[in-house]
């Protein structure tokens, strides 16, 4: 069995933790939290250490925090020449200090810790600086996750800014719905069916062919009663900078 | 049985008539289309008639048409006093010739062609100048749909522009998330799964609770890398605006 250990306690480490914890392929050698009671209901208590010092042999050590701490948190592993891989969209392999072999193990997926996650559908690129170290973070992620992709940093980074359209400024779009609707006595949840279509749309259409409403019509008396009706600046300004791309788009095609 | 005619053959019309003709409470009379063949695999070819001088007695005429149509459509209509729906979001009831009552019925969902919609579960929203008139009009939207709603015009518009944000703009970042993917030689399919946990969140957390990524955490580290990444001015303003309105909001909670 391949022997994983894990350090981080935030959301990406909470998931990983119990994709591994599952897997019968791995052993689940210790997970180190800041706070023990951070990963309460997670992880076998007996498993987690509040000390990097306390860290034993493992095939894979698995960074799982901020971007920021990934740098600090590598040197101060008590150890040299094992393999140690970071779960960032952002960062290069050279994020992770030298004395130890570097790899990326990263899961492309929007993750809060009060949802679960069905881990094997969640892709997971892998990047490493040898082919051997390729095979076991290989092993690894096939043994959570039935999408394995090996992805070089340039490559993994546009898929970060690539995630961050289509999942975090997609959220703040449902956000900003929600407001609206809060403010006129409206109940979110009439948009839910509205949502999931057009998340299930891009499944079977690319998402040019997808595209509806106003700006894609070019419809600039609907557009022009909108951004009226947006009594919030920010708000007027997003939907003028959002509605001329769409248009643009459109007129490409 | 209520008798029911269409007026109009785009992604709209075409729903319509595919649920209306599914539903064993309605009898689609007339459809009425500009040219036979847009309808051909839509509906029943000697329902449909090209010159509006041919509609006959119906409980209820349904516009589905663009806004900006609905207006000359509604005065060219052979009759008065008779009940006359539009489907339109941003449109208010006076939209539609005096010379007949009018109601709105508005199917809260994108509709393309070339994909089913489970007419069931799309939110119906109504409204009418009186209320037996809404009753016909509820039997109408019943019949097909499992959600209606009563809906003044202002709140249906306020909806309406919550819609374009949820739905027009969302498939916006989606398309620039393709275009980045695209150019950087990775297949759009490795976003599948991050796009419908995205939407799928939003049934069981608020937006602001579902919120993730590099602007809700204020890492200005990654969003400064993520702008300097982005080559094109206008996906930068994109980038910098949608993360700049994240913050602000996360600063709030």
């Amino acid at each position: 069995m391949l022997k994983v250990s894990i350090i981080g306690s935030g959301n990406v480490a909470h998931h990983l933790i119990k994709a591994f914890a599952a897997s019968e392929e791995i052993e689940l050698v210790q997970i180190f939290a800041r706070q023990k009671n951070s990963l309460i209901d997670v992880a076998d208590n007996c498993l987690i250490i509040t000390d990097l010092s306390l860290l034993i042999e493992a095939d894979l050590y698995i960074i799982a925090v901020s971007d920021s701490a990934i740098g600090e948190t590598s040197q101060k592993l008590p150890f040299k020449d094992r393999l140690v891989v970071h779960t960032s969209g952002a960062m290069e392999l050279a994020a992770i200090s030298e004395r130890n072999r570097s790899g990326s193990f990263y899961p492309l997926q929007t993750f809060s810790k009060s949802r679960n996650v069905n881990m094997k559908t969640v892709p997971i690129c892998i990047e490493s600086q040898n082919s051997d170290d390729l095979n076991i973070i290989k092993m690894a992620a096939a043994s959570i996750s039935d999408r394995v992709y090996k992805m070089d940093s340039a490559q993994r980074r546009s898929l970060h800014v690539a995630a961050v359209f289509a999942c975090n400024f997609t959220n703040h779009m449902y956000d900003i719905a929600d407001e609206i609707c809060a403010g006129n006595g409206i109940a979110f949840e009439i948009m839910h069916p509205l949502i999931i279509e057009t998340a299930s749309k891009i499944l079977t259409l690319s998402p040019a062919e997808a595209q509806t409403g106003p700006a894609k019509r070019n419809d600039t008396v609907t557009i022009d009663r909108h951004i009226d009706f947006l009594q919030d600046t920010e708000k007027k300004k997003i939907y003028t900078l959002i509605s001329n791309s769409i248009s643009k788009h459109a007129k490409k095609l």
